[in-house]
C-alpha cells in the first residue's frame, strides 16, 4: 500500500483530497476497488468517471470538477499512470546466479541471473543485472547490455549487440541470416553470406517471434528508444532511427532506412531499399512502395463492405482506366455538342 | 483393421455393402488403396468417387448411387471423416513421468508428461494426462489443464491460464507483454507495466508461432472452442468468443472484441477497441477498420492482375475523387444542354 | 588473405591489373578498405566506382574502364561475389559430437554435431556432417539430411524429411499440424487429424519463425533449391516447386501447387486449392485469389498517399459501381442528344 501523497512526492503533480489515502494497485475506471487508483486519459472514458470506486483518479485540470473521488491532477494523465504502474509492479526478478542445466561457454558478471536450459556461447558478453529466461540462445560473441530481460526462448545470433535496459520477449530471433541470393545461370541460387551483424541501441523493446536479420555486409541497425511489438519483420541492413514505434506484423524490407521518431502500424509494409523520413506515422495495413519525404500521416488501406457490395464495386478496379478513358471521350463528346448548340 | 460395421455401430451412419470389410486407415479417392476408407465431402472431388479402389467410401445420400464399392451413408460426411480419422489415429503420447533434464519447479500429477529440457516454474499448475513437449518454458504460476497437449517450444508466461484438451503448438507464445507504452515530452516512451494475464478456454487449439498477448490491467481473453492457425497475433485486452475460428497470419489488434461463432480469413486484419458481433465472416486478406454489428461475411481486398495493367489501372486509385467530379461536371453540362435542345 | 590471381583460377573471370595484389574480405564500394575485394553489380552505385578505395573490384565488362583499381571482369559480377564469399566466408561449424546436455534417443553419425539442450526423438535420422544447433528439438523419425545447418531452437515434428544441405533458421517450425477442422451441428469444431508429412527437398533454404505444416492425409512437399525467408506460412498439403523463392511474411493457403522458378514477394498471399505456373512473380503485399495459369509479373497493391488524399479518394471505393452506372447513363444522354442535333 502507498499514500497518494508519497505518490505525489515522487512523480509531481497536484494532490486534490486526502492525501493519506492509501491504494494497492492500478485499475480501470469501471473496475478499480476503494484500494485502487485509476486514471482517465482517453475521453471516451470520461463517462465513466461519475461512477469509479476507486480511491484516487491520476486525470488531466479539465476533469478535476467531474470526479467523485481524490484525484491526482496533472497535464499528461497517461504518462503519469505509466510511471506510477511501473513503480507499483517492478518486473519480477529471478535470482541471480547460473541454474545448473544452463550451459554457459562464458563469463557472465554474478548479478546476471541466467535460467533453466540457456546456451550462452563462447566470447559472448552479458551485463550486469541481465536476465537471460529459460532456453534463451546466445551465439558465440554475442553482447547484451546491463538491466536487460530475455524472456523465454529468444534466440541472439552469433556477434550481435543488444543495448542496456533491452526487453526482448519470448521467440524473438535476432541475427538470423539476412535473404540474399544470387541467381545461377540453371536457375539455382546461391548464397550470399550474411557478414553483417544487428546492432541494437538502448532502452530497446522487442516483441514476441519478432525476427531482425543481420547484415548482409554492414550492420542491420536499430537505435536507442526503439519499440517493435510482435511479429515484426526487420531484414538485413535496414536502419530504424531512435524513438521510433511499430506495431504488430509489420515488416521493413531490405537496406530501407526509417528514420527517427516514426510510427508505423500494425501490418504496415515497407519495401526494400526506401527512405522514410522522421516522424512519419504510416497507418495500419497500409503498403508503402516509395520512399516518404517529410512528416506526416501517410495511408494505402481498402475499405471493406459486404462481401456482395465488394463483388460489384471492386470488380471495377480491373476497368479503372477504361472508366477515365471513357470520362475522357464524354467530355469530348459534350465539349463538341456545346459548341455546335 | 477395423471392420466397417464397428465403424457403424461407433459413429452411426448407414452401411451399404459388406458389412465385415475392414480397414486400416484413411485416404483420398485418388489414392487410397483396397484396405482403406476414403470420403467425398467437396463436390469437387464427386468425378474421382467412380474409378475410386478405396475399401469404402464415406458419403451423403445422394452420392450413394454412384459409388462402386461399400459405402457409409450419413448426412454429413466430413464431420463423419473427421471423428473416424481421430478414433484411426490417436495423438502418439509420450509416456508419463518428467524427464531427468526438465526443471520442474512445482509439483505435477503423476499422469503428466514432461519432455527434455521444459521449465515449468514455480507455483504453475499442470492438469492430469496432459503433456509439455521438448523446450517448453512454463512461467511461474501458470496453469494448464488436464488432457492438453503441448508440443515442442511453447512458451506460456507467468501467471497465464490455458483449459483443458489444449492443442499448443510450437513457438507459440502466450502472455507476452502487451504494446504499451506513453510518450513522454522528449518523444521516449514510458512502459506501460502489463499486469494483466492471458486466459484460454477448454477445447483452444492454438497454431505454431502464434502470440497471444497478455492485458495491460485486465485480462485477454479467449473462449472456449477457438481455433487459432499459425502466426496469428493477438493483442493486449482482446476478447474472442466461444468457437471462433481464425486462419494463419490473422491479426487483432488491442482491446477489440470478437464476438463467437466468427470465421476470420487468413492475414485478414483488425484494428483495435473495435466490436465484431456473433457470426461474422471476414474474408482472407480484409482489413478491418470499422466495427461490424450484424452477422455476415465481409470483404475488402483488391484484385490482382498483369503488373502493366495494374500500373495503367492502380494509378488511377491516387484520382478516383477527381473521377468523381469530373462525373458530376459532365452531368451538369450535359442536363443544360439537354434543356436547350 | 588471398591473391587475386588466385580468386580467378578458382572462379573464373579476367583479371584486369597485378595478381598478386591480396585481400582478406568483401566490403561495399564505398566501405572497402585497401586490403579489401568490393563488386559493382546494381548499376544504382556505379557512382561509387570512381571514388573507392577498394583493392579490387568485381564488375561487368562495360564497367572495366571507369574503374580506378585492379578488377575482376565477369558478365555477372552479382554471382561471382556471391562465390567468393562464400569461400572466404565459410559458416562456423562448432565441433562434432553430441553436447552432454542434449537429448538423444536415437543414432547419429560421428561427424554429426548437437549443440546444449537439444532434443533427438527415437528414431530420427540426422545425416553426415550436419549440425544442429542449440534446443532444437527434432521430433521422432523425423530425418534430417547430410551438411545441413539447424540454426538453434528450430523445431522439426515427427516423422517430416529434410532434404540435404539445408539451412534452417532459427524458431522455424517444420510440422506442426495443419489447419483442419469438422464443423459440428453446434457449431463447435472437430479436428481432423493431420496424418501427412512435411517433405523438404535438398538446397533447402529456410527463415526464421517461418512455418511449414505437415499435411492432413497426403504431405505438404517442399521442393529442391527452394528458398524462403523469415515469418513465411505454409498451410498443410502445399507443393512448392523447385527454385521457388518467397520473401518475408508470404503465406500460402492449404492444398495450392506453386510452380518451380517463382518469385513470391514478401507479405503476398495466396489463397487455398489454387494452382500458380511455373516462372510466375508474385509482386510484394498482393493478394492472389485466383490460379494464374503462365508467367508474367502480377500485382496488386494499392498507392498511399497523405492521410488527408486518401480521405478523399478511398471513400470513392464504396461506390465505383455508382460510378460506372453513372458514365453508361451520360453515354446513353448523349448519343440521344447527339442523334438529335
Amino acid at each position: 500500500m502507498v499514500r497518494l501523497d508519497e505518490i505525489v512526492a515522487r512523480f509531481g503533480g497536484d494532490l486534490v483530497g486526502d492525501g493519506s489515502i492509501a491504494v494497492r494497485g492500478i485499475a480501470t475506471l469501471e473496475t478499480a476497488g476503494a484500494d485502487q487508483l485509476s486514471f482517465l486519459s482517453n475521453p471516451k472514458y470520461q463517462g465513466q468517471l461519475g461512477a469509479t470506486s476507486a480511491a484516487a483518479v491520476i486525470l488531466a485540470p479539465e476533469a478535476t470538477a467531474a470526479c467523485p473521488v481524490a484525484a491526482i491532477v496533472t497535464p499528461q494523465p497517461y504518462l503519469y499512470y505509466a510511471r506510477v504502474a511501473q513503480w507499483l509492479n517492478p518486473p519480477p526478478r529471478p535470482a541471480a546466479g547460473i541454474h545448473p542445466s544452463a550451459v554457459v561457454e562464458t563469463e557472465v558478471p554474478a548479478s546476471v541471473s541466467v535460467g533453466p536450459n540457456v546456451w550462452i556461447g563462447a566470447g559472448a558478453g552479458i551485463g550486469e543485472n541481465t536476465v537471460i529466461g529459460a532456453g534463451c540462445a546466445i551465439g558465440p560473441g554475442a553482447e547484451i547490455g546491463g538491466d536487460s530481460l530475455l524472456h523465454p526462448n529468444v534466440t541472439v545470433a552469433a556477434g550481435c549487440r543488444i543495448g542496456a535496459r533491452a526487453i526482448i520477449h519470448s521467440g524473438a530471433v535476432i541475427g538470423a541470416d539476412g535473404f540474399g541470393f544470387a541467381r545461377d545461370r540453371d536457375g539455382s541460387w546461391v548464397k550470399i553470406p550474411q557478414t553483417g551483424r544487428v546492432v541494437v541501441g538502448d532502452d530497446v523493446e522487442i516483441g514476441a517471434n519478432t525476427t531482425i536479420d543481420r547484415g548482409a555486409l554492414a550492420d542491420t541497425v536499430i537505435g536507442d528508444g526503439v519499440k517493435l511489438d510482435n511479429q515484426i519483420q526487420i531484414a538485413h541492413n535496414v536502419q530504424i532511427g531512435a524513438r521510433t514505434i511499430m506495431a504488430g506484423c509489420a515488416a521493413i524490407a531490405g537496406s530501407t532506412r526509417v528514420g527517427a521518431g516514426c510510427a508505423i502500424g500494425g501490418a504496415a509494409n515497407i519495401i526494400g531499399h526506401l527512405e522514410i523520413a522522421d516522424g512519419v506515422q504510416v497507418s495500419a495495413g497500409t503498403f508503402v512502395a516509395k520512399s516518404i519525404t517529410r512528416p506526416g500521416v501517410f495511408t494505402g488501406t481498402v475499405p471493406f463492405m459486404s462481401h456482395e457490395e465488394w463483388l460489384k464495386n471492386f470488380a471495377r478496379l480491373r476497368h479503372l482506366d477504361a472508366m477515365a478513358d471513357k470520362i475522357r471521350a464524354l467530355e469530348q463528346r459534350l465539349a463538341e455538342l456545346e459548341k455546335r448548340t
